[in-house]
């Protein structure tokens, strides 16, 4: 007979009971007034002591989720159950399953605006063919290997001294983890550092995905606003102080969605801060490299000594963005607790996808490709920004990145355009998604990196005529 | 000023501020006899009324976490705290991040007998290198384009077509996720249905990772025996009307680690208790075609009409390896949460991959390839069998799959065993790690797929002369 893994232990293990009936009531699979399993039926059932099962009813009781009739029976109380659930997902959005903006980008449409994304016609893509099939007889059994864990130590190697060369990091191949994108960087890093309730500081706005995946882990969001000044810094430290946040997720350069970059002079400052307040910052750095003006300056993590930056560098994005590579630099012991995480979640990123951007990435292709990509980003722009000019519109001049952060005028909803411009196959993203309060009704992001020049313009002109309508 | 997400609603968020205590004693933040914040500190940092927090600290009270001295301090309680969860991390496991498995297969030997991997030299590695390289003609923007976050459309068709043909199932390409290797697709489905305290069914004994992500979501793991029989249909039921478990994970084909198969005539029985008990079955399949004998019995996916059957089919194991993909065949409403789930995991597998998977596998070659293959991993299978002869341990003939699942004489520590193996950069995998109990510490795995012939007869005499001489 088989029996429970832990049914040996007469631990009373009130958390995971409380839990467990706190789920199943949430889940609706008890209902208002339903009689929940007698004290002695569920202790057998989850072999735990009918004290532990009793105390959680009682914890169950005290915070009105569960209710006593007739002095023996408990049943789930009425209303609270989903109203309270609902209205909490709504603010917290504890433990919630959603991704606002994939669920927008999957909208099939003719005018692409919500994907920060580069149009594939700007990159090299017959240069990239040819180059990479040279890869193949490099690697003949590239196909048949999987990769380590943490990454392909050629291209860990690669990455670590360009990393010292580049922004002078102090940095080794062992610090350095290969992910899937910088998504799965960040899921990773929130599955690591997060539990129900800890406190993590935003940018407002920022990137929503991120937003959703803290959700995930039941986190509070605590918001930073960012604007081309960078932060407050007296703000974060008193948000610091005040709510001991685990992190701080940012995206100090070219800020997606506003464009702006945190000037230099702040950067060791909030080092500083992060080190006096145990706050791992978490720098994602997608848009570095796409500047208009001046190179930007050097990332936190170039000021970190004492381990409280990750550094997520996911320059596949303009090098090769179908190769989903992206490294994350890290110090010890936080590297091997990444590199288990990954191994829980797939095992290692395919080696091919790593040799490939291995060998483009060092071929002299590639300053050539930025040069022009840097070019044609600024034109996309220049094209965005003379459509929507003149019609009482705002944004901040972006100093890089692929997207305009654009204020609509009160008299126009933004909810409502988006509505419209679906039916006519366009697509933004409303800046309300953007915004851990949920809030910033009047705003847009606007990337204008994906739709082809032609596009860009007609599907412009086109939104701000539907605007003029409304 | 910023304020916290949630600060405006009045809820008493019970839940997440016990959750939030409980985690920062058990990570140790306070200890032992640390006076905890007052109420009214608490209830200012966390942005909820001070009544949720006193409810939150007398649960803590109550089951023993915490006590109070001078009618007014909270105290963490000495010893239980760390003792307590250290005990029931032996136990449950709960919410722990490891991987036993990754663990191993990241030691640098040069007798690799613990990965379930096939050797790189016994693919096609030359024809495959040529045929991707039509890819990359045949779909230019490949390295530039993301794929859709449920997977290429083409592929979905293709597989689709696949599955139907082949095993007759009814399946539309709206019903195939893509993820990165199978893993990835446990992990996923682990974060949809798990929640604390929930059973899970698991075969006794099964793949370790699997296992670890389990814990990681702290589940219970609830052991089902599998043996050349298959499963006890009684004992099935039984678990299933005690425990009521959300799933069971299983692997009921070419078994990992014991090679054996489940019979057809259990499989639509099985089918029909996972209806009435509402329990999902999670149906790992990536050792299917490689077979010894005949071809094995319909997944039990086949026999699923009501959706009570995921299907993870990994084939991608034998065909290339290096690119991890993999499908998931599920029905709707499953399949929307998959998608979601794997929005926020790396917003979708790249089109690369999954491209050049497309056009192998479609290729002719494929079929000549997996014969070879069979006959291939026949020939390494009795290679060890040879070895292992006649001292005494025992194992069941697979009739499939990459492993021996073998039994040592009580005499032998498998642990000391292990530790010897290493000295001389040989592994395997210890069968405790295999055991949702932690026991069978008699046994081990022993992966005759890796290693060439030549290393694997080596590796394996070596390892029957340091069992003899132990």
């Amino acid at each position: 007979m088989a029996r429970m893994a832990e049914a040996e232990h007469g631990h009373p293990l009130f958390r995971q009971v409380h839990d467990y009936l706190m789920n199943r009531i949430e889940r609706g699979e008890w209902r208002p007034h339903d009689k929940l399993p007698s004290i002695r039926l569920l202790a057998e059932e989850l072999q735990v002591h009918r004290l532990t099962v009793f105390k959680a009813y009682r914890t169950l009781v005290d915070c009105g989720k569960v209710y006593v009739k007739d002095k023996s029976g408990y049943y789930v109380s009425p209303g609270r159950g989903d109203a309270e659930v609902a209205d909490e997902g709504a603010a917290v959005a504890t433990y919630s399953l959603t991704n606002a903006l994939s669920d927008i980008q999957r909208l099939p449409v003719n005018y692409q605006f919500s994907q920060a994304l580069i149009d594939p016609g700007l990159l090299p893509n017959l240069f990239l063919s040819d180059y990479v099939k040279k890869v193949f007889d490099l690697y003949p059994k590239v196909l048949g290997t999987y990769s380590s864990v943490q990454g392909d130590v050629e291209l860990r190697e690669t990455l670590s001294r360009h990393f010292r060369r580049q922004h002078r990091l102090q940095l080794t191949p062992e610090e350095l983890v290969i992910t899937s994108g910088a998504q799965q960087a960040i899921n990773l890093i929130a599955d690591i550092v997060l539990g129900p309730m800890d406190a993590v500081l935003v940018e407002r706005p920022t990137y929503s995905v991120a937003l959703d995946i803290f959700r995930r882990a039941g986190a509070r969001l605590v918001p930073v606003n960012i604007t081309p000044e960078g932060y407050d810094l007296e703000e974060v430290e008193a948000l610091m102080r005040r709510y001991r946040p685990r992190m701080f997720y940012m995206n100090p350069t070219h800020h997606n969605p506003t464009g702006v970059t945190v000037p230099a002079a702040q950067r060791k400052q909030m080092v500083e801060l992060a080190e006096r307040y145990r706050c791992l910052l978490v720098e994602d750095d997608p848009f570095r490299d796409m500047y208009f003006g001046a190179a930007p300056p050097p990332p936190f993590f170039a000021y970190d000594t004492e381990g409280w930056v990750v550094y997520i560098s996911s320059f596949s994005k303009y090098v090769a963005p179908g190769l989903r590579i992206c490294a994350v630099a890290c110090r010890h012991p936080f590297a091997e607790r990444l590199i288990t995480a990954k191994s829980l979640a797939d095992n290692g990123t395919p080696l091919l996808n790593q040799k490939i951007f291995l060998h483009y990435y060092t071929s002299p292709r590639l300053q050539q490709h930025l040069e022009k990509l840097r070019i044609a980003l600024q034109v996309h722009k220049e094209i965005a920004e003379e459509e929507l000019a003149g019609r009482g519109w705002e944004w901040t001049a972006p100093q890089g990145g692929l997207n305009l952060w654009v204020k609509l005028p009160e008299t126009v909803s933004v909810d409502r355009l988006f509505a419209r411009c679906l039916e006519e196959s366009i697509a933004f993203v409303p800046g309300a998604i953007c915004d851990p309060l949920g809030e910033m009704t009047s705003w847009m992001r606007l990337s204008y990196s994906f739709a082809s020049e032609q596009v860009l313009r007609a599907g412009i002109r086109r939104l701000t005529e539907l605007a003029r309508e409304m």
